[in-house]
C-alpha cells in the first residue's frame, strides 16, 4: 500500500484523462479526486462562489456533475474490487491502469437546497456490480447510490450506472 | 409580440437570475438562451473544446446541466402558458416577470456518445403540469421530457421534475 492513497482518477489512463469534471489533465475542469472510505466512496469538493444556483446555494448541474463523476469513479474501484484490489491503496498488476467507466444514465434528487461555501462530501455505495459475458473483460456495468453532504446533512440524492468504457470510443469520433 | 422572443431566462426576476447554468448575471456561467418552438422548448449551446468527456466527446456533466436549466426553463414557460401567456412571445402583465422553477429531480440517459464540436439542440416537451393547492399561486410543478441533440441524432434523454420555487429560498441561506 503506497503511504497516501492515489486518488482513482489520479491512476485513469492519460488517454481518457480529460473529463471536464475528473480528468486530471483538463486544467479547466474540476479535477475531483475519488478515494476509499472503508466500503464506501468519497469525494471532498469545495465549489467556486460562481457556481451559483439562486443567490446562497449550489448550482445543481455541477452537483449532477460530481454525483455522475463521483459515479464513474466508484465504478473503477467496484470494478478493481472485484478482482480483489483496492484501487488507490493496493499497487495495480504491472502495467495496468484504472479501468475507465462512463455514465450510462443518472438520477439525481434534490432533497434540500445545497449551502454554497462549505465543503461537500460526496459518498458512494456500490450497489450492484454485473460481469461481462466475455470473463476476461471483467465487471461490465456499476450502479452506486450516492449521496452529497453539506454541514453533515444529505441535501442530494443520486444513483449512477456506469457501462464500462467500450474501447471505440478512446479514438474519439470518425 | 416583441419583434423578436426574448429568452425565458432573460425574464426571470434579477435576484433570481445567477445561476450558472442559465442565469443572465451569471458572468462565468452558460447563459443557456430558451424559447418556444412550437409547442416545444428549444435551448441551442455549443460547448466549449474544454468540456470533455473523453477527447472528442462532450463532459456528462454539462449534458446533465443543460437538461437541468433547459427544463427549469420549460417550466417557467408551462406555468406562463397555464395562464394563456405565451413566455417570451406575449407580453407579461404589468409588473410580473417569469415565475421561477428549480429542479426537484433529474434524470439523465446517455444513449450515445455526444460529438464535441457542434452546436447541441437541447429540446424539451411539457409533459405535466400540476397546479398549486392554492389557487392564487398557478403552477406548482412542472414534469418535461428532455431530449439533446448533435448532427440530427438525440444522444441524451432526460426528464426533469420542477417545482416552484420557495419564497423563503430568494433571500438565501440563514
Amino acid at each position: 500500500m503506497p503511504e497516501r492513497p492515489i486518488a482513482f482518477q489520479d491512476l485513469y489512463p492519460d488517454d481518457v484523462a480529460h473529463c471536464y469534471g475528473c480528468g486530471k489533465l483538463n486544467e479547466q475542469g474540476h479535477q475531483i479526486k475519488t478515494y476509499w472510505e472503508g466500503d464506501q466512496t468519497l469525494t471532498r469538493f469545495t465549489p467556486e462562489p460562481y457556481h451559483t444556483a439562486i443567490p446562497g446555494y449550489v448550482y445543481g448541474g455541477l452537483l449532477a456533475s460530481l454525483v455522475d463523476c463521483h459515479g464513474t469513479g466508484t465504478a473503477a474501484a467496484a470494478a478493481a474490487a472485484a478482482r480483489g484490489i483496492r484501487l488507490g491503496e493496493d499497487p495495480l498488476p504491472e502495467g495496468e491502469q484504472a479501468p475507465r467507466f462512463v455514465t450510462a444514465s443518472l438520477e439525481v434528487r434534490y432533497l434540500k437546497p445545497t449551502p454554497l461555501g462549505p465543503e461537500l462530501l460526496i459518498r458512494g455505495i456500490i450497489e450492484e456490480v454485473s460481469e461481462d459475458r466475455d470473463p476476461s473483460r471483467g465487471v461490465r456495468k456499476v450502479s452506486s447510490r450516492i449521496t452529497v453532504e453539506a454541514e453533515g446533512e444529505v441535501t442530494v440524492e443520486g444513483r449512477v450506472t456506469a457501462v464500462r468504457m467500450p474501447e471505440s470510443l478512446i479514438s474519439g469520433p470518425e
